[in-house]
């Protein structure tokens, strides 16, 4: 039976970026052989728009009953998205890669990093109350089961990779929260002697990012310090268009850019598609790998290479890269190397 | 009658930045017949240690009657002794300015901007608690109170500089709060027609710091949104070591430096005092403005040009500048130019 793929478009740039990648995926789907059934779902600003719901009943449907979710960047209503989904599915993981690939001008050449998010907790829970006239609460949730599952993560990555973690809080202010979180990854630490392990405040781990992005390898945090440390390490690496990344949980995952919606350049058909294409090809690898299915496996990597090796050619590129390419043009030349 | 000013040393490179600090107050005293009685009260990690109260009473009892308080950095007990002066005394304007001296080389040139941190709520109103075993909550408040105020100190600046003024929150998932916040400066935004204002999401602004620091006039935020801002802000400019900032009530105000103890250069003599001096220039400059003191404003005035004039002169600098002076000899070559 194939894999159920549902995706997103979004607003804004959304559809342009998802259709050059739907292209990517159809020339693979044929290369491979690979048995994919890709369902469009309305959500977003439009859905709103139009149905009264950013996630309309139907559309929430066919993403319970996906495999992986493939989402496009969404508008104004994106928090209401997103979050839903990451939430209602428990796709407790944001994995964030930062790194910069050949060919790109990049602020900083030396960064090859992971950011490790806790996607279901802190402020994102989104218990707000107006308590009364003119005074707004919001509740920070932090559990040690949820520090727990995400350290584990963290932990587990760093095995594969440079054997680092450092863990991003504001301890010093929030004692019984960010303690919480910051004493439970210490404590499943003891379990990966080969990981070394390091901490750091979010207001200097955010000028670290850029003063010395060599000293990272895996950052595990919590859920708004890791938002907020994602835009810049994937400006740092080059572009925000090129940053991909996966919200993975025990069943199913969602893979969307880290990039808004950009209305500003919308309908002009020159965004860059490669951070989508990159989350398309993740997606593709951690289906392959979850089914032991070596050749879905192989068409993410192949997607990957092709991509890299279009944008370190250099020959097309989008214009925010310093081309003049459009859109469709730079996903058919990726198209071509597959 | 002097002005009575409460000096706290800190803790790490805090003793040797706060003693080159006095060397050019007391020369300004001495050059401008100031005024001025001294009080250096314990605080931070020492006090912790030797009385078990990071402010301990004699100490609180200094603070409160005094003028201004000028601060040095302070190590693991930052949080307490310096959201306890803020939220004690109700110094609810952080303001923290991030631009460009001439001489010093930063990762962008072209940066004039000053970021106004809301500085009394949000999580700073440390109301945390362990709900039960294993799940720890933290409130953020945010009031229409608060937000009203420390939107008028911004748009007050932005009228005396290039009349901007860009919202940073995050209410796409902080609907209520961070939605109260920038509706409320946007109400006040109305009774002052020759500011332009925009808004930003805290992600995209954090990139943007880096990305376009020129589209940034005055930053209006909440309290943590400006913490995690600032260093960057200070780290884009040149230098942490640099960065003053002004902690402003509407009787009393704290100046400090932005940067940390930094444990890792503690006690060398090399570290920076120039974000301290620029902190006591400051706030002799606050006190002459408030109490119709010119010489006091004069001298604020000399000391900032005589450091500035040191820097851009590039002769004596400490080595976080490239150079290989000691804290004193740079302290003394402002006093020099006094
Ligand atoms: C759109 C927004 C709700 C979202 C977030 O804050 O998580 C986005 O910034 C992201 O990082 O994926
Ligand atoms: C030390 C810490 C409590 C403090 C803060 O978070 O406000 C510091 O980072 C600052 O910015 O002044």
């Amino acid at each position: 039976c194939p894999y159920r793929i549902a995706v997103i478009e979004g607003d804004g740039i959304g559809p342009e970026v998802t259709s050059a990648t739907l292209l990517v995926l159809e020339r693979a789907i044929d290369r491979y052989g690979l048995e994919i059934e890709i369902t469009k779902v309305e959500a977003g600003d439009r859905a709103l728009a139009r149905y009264g719901s950013p996630i309309p009943e139907d559309s929430w449907r066919v993403i319970v009953n996906s495999d992986a979710i493939l989402k496009g960047p969404v508008g104004e209503s994106a928090g209401d998205v997103v979050v839903k989904i990451r939430r209602g599915l428990d796709l407790y993981a944001n994995i964030r890669p930062a790194k910069v690939y050949p060919g790109v001008r990049a602020l900083r050449n030396n960064v090859d990093l992971v950011i490790v998010r806790e996607n279901t907790e802190d402020v994102y829970v989104r218990a707000e109350s107006m308590i009364y006239e003119g005074v707004a609460v919001a509740l920070r949730v932090i559990s040690r089961y949820a520090s727990e599952r995400i350290a584990r993560v963290a932990f587990d990555l760093a095995l594969k990779r440079r054997k680092h973690v450092t863990i991003v809080h504001k301890a010093n202010v929030l004692t019984l929260t960010d303690g919480l979180f910051k004493n439970t990854v210490y404590s499943i630490a003891k379990s990966y002697p080969d990981v070394s392990i390091d901490e750091m405040y979010i207001d200097a781990a955010v000028m670290d990012l850029v003063r010395r992005p060599e000293r990272f390898d895996v950052i595990v945090t919590t859920n708004l310090y890791g938002d907020i440390l994602s835009d810049l390490a994937a400006y740092v690496t080059g572009s925000i268009g090129l940053a991909p990344s996966a919200n993975i949980g025990d069943r199913k995952a969602l893979f969307e850019p880290i990039h808004g919606a950009a209305f500003d350049i919308a309908g002009k058909g020159i965004a860059n598609p490669t951070a989508m294409i990159f989350s398309m090809a993740w997606m593709l690898k951690y289906l392959g790998e979850k089914n032991s299915d070596e050749n879905m496996v192989r068409a993410g990597k192949a997607i990957e290479e092709a991509t890299i090796y279009t944008l370190s050619e250099g020959k097309i590129l989008t214009p925010d890269l310093g081309g003049n390419a459009k859109t469709e043009e730079f996903a058919k030349a990726i198209c071509d190397r597959l």
